[in-house]
């Protein structure tokens, strides 16, 4: 069946699976979908693996995301794991629990978001599995990929320098837009408008910065990506090398758009880059010796490079300008 | 926080993730739970990955499973996959949206259920996902393994023999078991309890058939596994080598308790057999010349190996006693 405004009850199980098939195949180089498993290959040393969930109601809603924007994230978000690795994605597996309900046209446009960032980056969806939901939907992505040599997020010597590779922020600031349309509609603010589009662009479709992770993880460092805020970033980094992080606030890079809709907000934008999340750039620590040889490479792919702070010895700790910070509570539960 | 009689809402995500990285701790082999991504290896030719969702309310309910039932399962019918590829299982990541009432001791005993079986076959859980769920438990669960040459469903040859290894339909007697506890209790039937017993056992912990697969994989064959009836594994074979799959009933190997109860429910258990599903066993075709081979090895693991039927020239589908059959409908949505 070629039509897709029907919802999943008229359209069927087959229909999300031939349309999967039709819009993700692989052109044979593995094989995909139809099979009891997928069959792929790794040609380096390590396999690195990642999942996300993402449900509806918690990480997306259909009101403010589109189904296009929601397929992309999801492979976002994974991807960003992987280039936190240093690594190269290569294959992923879907898992879509859909209520019965959800137009075929909305799992259409997800299948599409996925697939174009799939492309980009040279990953192939090549299978998954889907089932019914008594709710809402639940979306369960897991990427694999490789590496000759993952980087961990441990081992950091005291003096590495932390840099971090992306305006911070711009993502919480994003959110709030998508979240309090009603003041950007009044029209003193439509001044802003290429700014707010450009912020809610980094919320729905985050880059996952590969490249840059492959750039860094060529030689000693740890990295991780920013996906919880700055802040959770740097104490991540200092407790997986039993040493303090000492960041200068007003090194950390955060944008003219967010800074615009953080006064319309009435918050200190340094709040939503500490705390904000979702921003998906690397943050590193790499020996003194690599910042100039990190720094033009990553120039080179565009990509910002701002040294934020440094290790040293003490606790493993975060000092904001001195000052000791704990983590603000974010509970899944 | 070791106690684990509080619901999540109390214990935190935390909680669940050191209870996932105690239990399925790895012993340094690997990176697993606690950094961006885990970090395995695959030491064969080919990668197969397979990915299942398990939905509260669908594909078991808290009332006639227990946790540690549910984590076995979720685990054994991915590894069936594996086992239906003729390859050996690695490794696993586990997404897992929870409500927040859920008790920590469900989530304990859902890993531990887990654990067990992953120690019996080889398989690693190296990482996962955590969130809340706004309704139902969705148990999402991806494995890897390896093998030199995966076993496709495709490219079977007329005069192949389609072979079973196991007993078929004793899933579907367990299961209507557990629908139907009060027609147990009754005193006439108590005569029979261990085969009840033994059914209910098959449909709550299925044990893939992962020796069986690599036997079957080491030459010529076409594989896959019984997860939805008989008749859709002969349908599949059919389909996958433009074959006509001709199955004689009277071959198809049902056991004594799954008779008795069939007998109970006044149903055909030859209707469990071919439409019940579930049973988790292997189906293949191959060329006679490797029967023997096949039959003996197998019977050296301990596990069944009955010839029901043979490919031969014509349109692909099924022919049960000569009759052709269509699939019944069943719908995920």
């Amino acid at each position: 069946m070629e039509i897709n405004d029907g919802t999943l009850a008229q359209l069927g199980e087959e229909w999300v699976i031939a349309r999967a098939a039709k819009i993700f195949g692989t052109g044979g180089q593995w094989v995909g979908i139809g099979d009891d498993t997928a069959v792929t290959k790794i040609e380096k040393a390590s396999a690195v693996t990642t999942v996300d969930l993402l449900v509806e109601g918690i990480h997306f809603r259909r009101e403010t995301s589109s189904a296009y924007d929601v397929g992309w994230k999801a492979i976002a978000v994974n991807l960003s794991d992987i280039a936190a690795m240093g690594a190269s994605p290569l294959w992923a597996v879907l898992g879509l629990a859909l209520p019965k309900d959800t137009p075929g046209s909305w799992v259409e446009e997800l299948f599409r978001g996925m697939k174009e960032i799939s492309e980009k980056f040279g990953l192939s969806i090549v299978g998954g599995d889907t089932v019914g939901s008594p709710g809402k939907i639940f979306i369960s992505l897991t990427v694999i990929g490789e590496a000759e040599k993952p980087v961990l997020r441990t081992g950091g010597l005291p003096g590495w320098q932390i840099l971090v590779t992306g305006y911070a922020g711009a993502s919480a600031a994003g959110l709030w837009l998508l979240e309090n349309s009603e003041k950007i509609e009044n029209s003193e603010n439509l001044e802003n408008i290429e700014d707010f589009a450009r912020v809610i662009e980094k919320h729905r479709r985050p880059v996952p910065q590969i490249e840059a992770g492959k750039v860094i993880g060529r030689g000693e460092a740890c990295l991780l990506d920013n996906s919880d805020g700055l802040f959770r970033s740097c104490q991540l980094l200092a407790e997986g090398s039993g040493l303090t992080a000492r960041i200068d606030s007003k090194e950390i890079p955060i944008d003219e758009p967010t800074r615009r809709v953080a006064e319309l907000a009435g918050v200190d934008p340094l709040d939503w880059a500490l705390w904000g999340g979702e921003d998906y750039h690397l943050v590193a620590a790499v020996p003194n010796s690599r910042l100039a040889e990190i720094s033009s490479s990553l120039e080179g792919l565009g990509v910002l490079c701002r040294v934020v702070g440094v290790l040293q010895a003490g606790d493993p700790k975060v000092l904001i300008d001195e000052k000791r910070l704990e983590a603000h509570p974010f509970r899944h539960f």
